[in-house]
C-alpha cells in the first residue's frame, strides 16, 4: 500500500539518488570479500586514548556547554585553533572566516543551497568526488567536467569550461578522490589566474592535504589566490571557499569539519546551517578541540602518513606484480585512493559482479564522471585494508582481469 | 569589497532568514539580563555522570564503530530501542520505520527538501514552531495558519485550511512551542478524520511529549491515525511522519533525534540525508544508546518533570502576582514554554527594548505567526531559569507592563 506521501514528493526529489557506493558497500560487507571500494580511514590510526581523555575532560570541566545548545557557527576555541593552524599553511584568516560544519558533506550541501539554481553549471574535475555530485544534484546542478592528467585539471580545457558561464569551479587539489592526482603548483597558479580573469569563484575541497607521504607540500589554492590578489592577512575576503575536515586527521565518526570563506559568505552559510541542523554537536566540537590542542595533530598525522604510505606501497607493488601490463594506474603521493584505467574495451561496471565472485571489490570509475565517461576505470582504496590483505586482493583482481583480457 | 560570491546567490537564498531568536539571544546574554527568551533545557537535569560512563564504555568497547563512518539511517540498536519505547505509547513500528537525524531540525529540513515545491501550502498551527518556518522558508513554502484555542488547533478552521489543497499538516500536539497548548484527544481524532477525508498527510512534531507534569498522557496523533486506519502492528505504513528527539530527554548538545514514517518515506529521507551530512555522529548515537538503555530515561524524565513543574509553577504564581489583570496566559501541563497575550493595543516587539532595559527578555510572539499576527503576544520560557530568578524576572516584566498600560 502506498502512503499519501508517495504522491507528494517535490520536483527536486527526482534528481536525488542513493549513493551507488553505499549500495556497493552493502554487497561487499561479507567478511570474506576484500574491499577496495570503501573510503574508510584505518581504524588503527584512530586516537582512541586521546578521545577517552578528551571526553572525560570535556564532561568533567565543560559539561554544561558540551551538552547544551551551541552557536551555529561553532565553538570559538576550535575555530581559533583552525585560524592558527591555517596560518601555518599561509592561509591568513580570522575566526569570523570560519564555520564548523557537520562533516564536509554538510558544507557541500550548504554551498548547493546557497548558490545553485536549477540548471546552473558547475565546473568539476573529471572524475570528481561523488559526494559533491550527490549534494548538488538535489539542487539541479549541471556539470562541466574538465579532463585531468597527472598534474590535475588541464587548464587549457578549464578555460573552455569557464566560457560556458559556470557558477563556480570545484577542485580537490591534493590526492584527489577518486583519482589520487595532485594539482601541480603551476596549474594552481593558472587556475587562479583563469578564475580571476573570468570572474568565477572557486571551491577548494581539501580533506587529505596533510596526508602527504612524499614530495613537498604545495600551497592551497586559497593561498595562491590570496597572493595573486595581494592580500596581506587579517580578514579573508577572497573568492575561494576552502573546506577541510577532522575526519581524516582524527576520526570521521565524530563529524567535525570546517569551511573558510569571506565573512559575508560565512554569514550566509551560518544562516543556511541554522535551518539545516541548528548547530553541530557541542560535545564533539569541544572534544575535538581537546584532542587536537597542543599540536597533537602534528604528531598524529605522522602515524597516519606512515600507515597509509605502507599500504599505498603494498598496493602499487602488488599491481606491478599481478595486473596485466595493459592496465595503467595513478601513483598518488598521499591520501587514500588510486585510480586504474583498463583497456578501452573493458567495462569496470560489467566486471564488478565477477570481481565480487572472486571476493574482491572496487568502485567502477564511471560513477565519478558526471558525463558518463570512465567506463574502463576503477577506484581502489588503500587506507583501510592491511598490507597483506591488499596484496591478496590485488592478486585476485589481477587474476580476474587477466582471465577477462587473455582468455576471450 | 565584495567577493564574487555576492553576485551568485541562488533564488532560494533570498527566502532564508537568520533566526530572530538567535539575534535576541545575543542581546540577552549579558549576565544581568533575566532571559525567558531562550528555549534551553535546565543544565541541572543533564545526566552528566551517565554520559561520562557512556562515553567511557563506548570508547573502551566500541571505538572502531564509534569513530568510523556509519550508516545514514543510524545505529541499529538505537533504532531498535526507539521501536521498543514507541510501542509503549501504542506506536507499532519496526526499525525500518526509523531514521536517526542530527536533531529534529534536520528532520524538518529533510522533509522540506523531499516534499516542498516553491509555493506549496503547508497547514500550521498559529502560532507555530519557528524552526519549522525557517527550515521550510528555504524551500519556498507558503503557510495556511489555523487558529488555536486551549484545546489546540480549531478543527472547524482546519477543515477550511484543508480545502486550500495544502501539501501537509504540521502539528505539535503536546505542550506546543510556543503556545504551551496541548491538542485534546477529541481534536486529535478530528484532525485524523479530516486529514484522511481530504487525503492530506500529517507531520507530528513531538519533542516534549514525555515532559508532562500533570493530567493523563494522550496518544500521539500517529497512534490515533493507526487506530483510525485499523493498523495491527508490524511495519508502519500510515500517513503521519512522527518526529521526536533526545534533546529534551537527555541533552541537546548531543544532536540526536529520530523520525518515524512509512518505510518508503524513510528510504527517501535517508537518501536526502546522505546528500546533506552522510550520517549522524556514530559516537553520539552509541553514547545515547548507552545512556538510555535499561530504561534510564524513564527514571530520568521524572527528574525533568519535577524540575520544570516547579519552574512553571513559579512562573504562573509570579504572573498572578505581578502581571496586570488585562494580560492573559496559557497554563501548560508540560513542556518548556507558556504564551502571554497582552491587550490588543500593545506591541510586544515594540516593548522588547524597554524590557531589556529593565534587564528581562522574552520572544515577541509575532515571529511565530507566519501571517504576522500576534503582535500583542510573547513567549516565555520557564525551563532554563531557576525559580527565584523566574520570580524576579516576572516582577520586572510585570512592572514594565504596568508602567506601559497605566501611566500613558
Amino acid at each position: 500500500m502506498q502512503t499519501l506521501w508517495e504522491y507528494r514528493y517535490a520536483h527536486r526529489t527526482k534528481s536525488m539518488q542513493g549513493s551507488f557506493i553505499r549500495e556497493i558497500l552493502k554487497l561487499t560487507q561479507k567478511p570474506d570479500v576484500i574491499s577496495f571500494a570503501g573510503g574508510l580511514p584505518a581504524p588503527k590510526v584512530f586516537p582512541v586514548e586521546k578521545f577517552q581523555e578528551a571526553a572525560n575532560r570535556t564532561l568533567a570541566e565543560r559539561a554544561e556547554s558540551a551538552l547544551q545548545y551551541g552557536t551555529t557557527e561553532g565553538y570559538l576555541p576550535l575555530r581559533e585553533m583552525i585560524v592558527e593552524r591555517s596560518a601555518r599553511y599561509g592561509l591568513k584568516v580570522n575566526a569570523n572566516n570560519v564555520s564548523i560544519t557537520s562533516g564536509s558533506q554538510q558544507a557541500l550541501d550548504l554551498i548547493g543551497r546557497l548558490f545553485i539554481n536549477r540548471g546552473d553549471k558547475i565546473i568539476v574535475e573529471n572524475p570528481t568526488y561523488l559526494g559533491a555530485l550527490q549534494a548538488w544534484n538535489a539542487y539541479g546542478a549541471d556539470y562541466v567536467p574538465v579532463p585531468m592528467d597527472e598534474e590535475g585539471m588541464i587548464t587549457t580545457e578549464l578555460e573552455k569550461a569557464l566560457r560556458t558561464g559556470a557558477k563556480f569551479i570545484y577542485v580537490l587539489p591534493n590526492f584527489q578522490n577518486p583519482s589520487g592526482v595532485t594539482l601541480s603548483l603551476k596549474r594552481r597558479q593558472e587556475l587562479v589566474r583563469l578564475a580571476d580573469h573570468y570572474g568565477t569563484p572557486i571551491i577548494e575541497d581539501d580533506p587529505y592535504g596533510q596526508i602527504r607521504f612524499e614530495g613537498e607540500h604545495l600551497p592551497p589554492v586559497t593561498v595562491v589566490d590570496s597572493e595573486y590578489r595581494g592580500q596581506n592577512g587579517g580578514t579573508y575576503d577572497g573568492n575561494v571557499i576552502y573546506l577541510s575536515t577532522f575526519s581524516k586527521l582524527l576520526a570521521p565518526g565524530i563529524r567535525i569539519a570546517w569551511a573558510i570563506a569571506a565573512e559575508s559568505v560565512i554569514y550566509k552559510l551560518v544562516q543556511a546551517k541554522q535551518g539545516a541542523d541548528l548547530h553541530t554537536s557541542s560535545f564533539n566540537q569541544i572534544a575535538v578541540y581537546e584532542v587536537s590542542k597542543n599540536d597533537f595533530i602534528d604528531e598524529h598525522v605522522k602515524v597516519i602518513r606512515a600507515t597509509y604510505k605502507e599500504r599505498r606501497d603494498a598496493m602499487l607493488e602488488a599491481m606491478e606484480e599481478f595486473f596485466p601490463t595493459e592496465v595503467k594506474w595513478t601513483h598518488p603521493k598521499g591520501g587514500m585512493f588510486l585510480f586504474a584505467t583498463l583497456p578501452n574495451d573493458l567495462d569496470a561496471m560489467a566486471l564488478f559482479d565477477k570481481a565480487v565472485a572472486q571476493k574482491v571489490a572496487y568502485v567502477p570509475g564511471t560513477v565519478f564522471h558526471p558525463n558518463g565517461d570512465g567506463k574502463n576505470t576503477m577506484r581502489l582504496n588503500f587506507s583501510f585494508p592491511e598490507p597483506d590483505i591488499i596484496r591478496e586482493g590485488i592478486a585476485r583482481l589481477g587474476k580476474m582481469l587477466k582471465e577477462e583480457m587473455y582468455t576471450k
